[in-house]
């Protein structure tokens, strides 16, 4: 019951999405970074944008509307206002945790906790896995096209499975516990819109008979923890040579992963982002370190980097007023 | 060892391939039918086929080559007899269990039955797995294309999916026990090759994402024994479609089995058998019936049908002399 509550705040991680062999249907959280929304209570049932700033509280730059039905982290709140019937509305102030543009799930992460501390002030909250149609009218809003990879892992947590989008269904699947995640982000802004433009609409029958043996190869790994199988696995052989000239110095930054021993590397989202899954902590830093050199050496970037397991929380109320 | 052996006769079962969410990669055996091959040793290096017959002996009609470098069953044979640098030969009897362009992988039964029986004879007989280059070889003389679908599970029982053809590998996949498979053959012949030449080339995107859904939702409901997540993902999205109108009546013989509660229905291999998955006997009898009176009433076709769990059995010996 959260009758009284005048106004909550919410955090939702980072997300991985596609994840090499699931395009659009796969997606995983980490605790690398994440996005914060409050949300407190206005008398007039409608949804406003009080400020957005990054997440040490210095004023965002330009490049998120604040325009509260052209933000991502508004418009599903101004769904579920209308929805739910509320006789009240919302004010919101976003902090960014995660860089726009940076193939982290961005987007999704401010929709996701815009809903998760809104809900809070429900008088009757709606259960996680029901904001997921809201969020997606939010990550519709940033990228364009429904695309629920980010959302669901985002919202859920873990390595999760879209089986399905209307209804809206999803599995949890297990991850081999020794599985980390190497992120490293060059500060480099891609376009997600441009980014989904530039694939082809169709795909070689040739490239979908093995694009499926990845996947199913990879969903048999992590139900048998065969971190041999993952690595046979974890390859994508659709997006991921179409997207690749997207980021300076992909190909030198995939093979440094590898030749240090990652299980597998690949683009997170949409990028520049990219992403390795290796087997231990050791691995994990040499992995780390060899990306951030060929970045340097050969993309003349600067990077950012994580190293975080798969995270098994999802957004989270962190506190209420 | 099996020096001094003079001949041996191997089975090989049926096999369901695709099964609906994996084109060219994902195989099922049952224990509907099989082919049966009689293996001898010959003098000269080189492989002779004796007889073609049905398992009642008699005489098979037209539409199988006597050439042994186009029969399915002995050019895989040859391929063994050169590699393996053989200084004797082979002569084979086939006895043809499973009907010509049923869809219930014939061609790879008979390739599977003759290598498993000459295997039989080496003084170092191969390794199972080690067969499947050579099987798939009588497969792509039948089909025109190295599809390992129905030669994977046919020689190592199982439902089993092929994550690499070359180094071939797979991975058998759990089977929830109370699976049973219904498979309705109307007496029809599909060409195999014309089958697979009328498939698109290309794929939309968007049908590979929701084939992929599928398929990855169908691997997690095997490994979690989820009958509903199993019927919720037994769809094909991009080859049915397309394959559909081969076979008279489809749609009716597909809602039928639906209708009686099949987890879901599709075409086996490239038809035109339509195999279903049911969840107990007793849905099974009804599927069935209700499958062939389709097939009767709107397609004017009748019908084989069997009733089989998934077996867990590949192609075997069975005798020597």
């Amino acid at each position: 019951m959260s009758l009284g509550l005048r106004g909550a705040t919410a955090f939702a991680p980072a997300t991985v999405a596609n994840v090499a062999v699931g395009f659009d249907i796969l997606g995983f959280a980490v605790e690398a970074a994440g996005d914060r929304v409050r949300v407190t209570r206005a008398k007039e049932p409608s949804v406003t944008i009080l400020e957005i700033t990054d997440d040490a509280g210095a004023p965002f730059g330009p490049g998120i509307p604040l325009d509260p039905s052209r933000n991502t982290a508004t418009v599903g709140l101004s769904a579920l206002l209308e929805e739910r019937r509320l006789d009240f509305g919302f004010e919101v102030s976003i902090s960014k945790g995660i860089a726009l543009g940076s193939g982290l799930g961005g987007s999704a992460a401010s929709a996701v906790a815009a809903l998760v501390a809104a809900n809070a002030l429900l008088e009757r909250p709606l259960a996680a896995e029901d904001l997921m149609p809201f969020a997606l009218l939010g990550e519709q809003a940033a990228s364009g096209a429904i695309h629920p990879d980010n959302v669901a892992p985002c919202l859920l947590g873990g390595l999760t499975l879209v089986t399905s989008l209307s209804p809206f269904r999803c599995v949890r699947l297990p991850v081999p516990r020794e599985i980390l995640t190497v992120l490293v982000h060059p500060r480099l802004r891609v376009d997600t819109r441009g980014a989904r433009r530039l694939l082809r609409a169709e795909v070689p029958l040739a490239d979908l008979v093995k694009q499926t043996a990845s996947l199913a190869g990879f969903v048999a790994g992590c139900y048998t923890d065969d971190l041999e199988l993952i690595r046979q696995s974890l390859r994508d052989h659709v997006v991921e040579p179409q997207r690749a000239t997207l980021i300076p110095a992909f190909a030198e930054v995939k093979a440094a992963a590898l030749a240090e021993g990652a299980l597998g590397a690949s683009i997170s989202g949409s990028g520049p982002t990219v992403f390795a899954w290796v087997a231990s902590p050791e691995a994990a830093e040499r992995v780390r370190h060899s990306m951030l050199r060929a970045f340097m050496e050969h993309g003349g970037a600067e990077a950012d980097s994580w190293v975080s397991p798969v995270s098994e929380h999802g957004a989270r109320v962190l506190n209420e007023e």
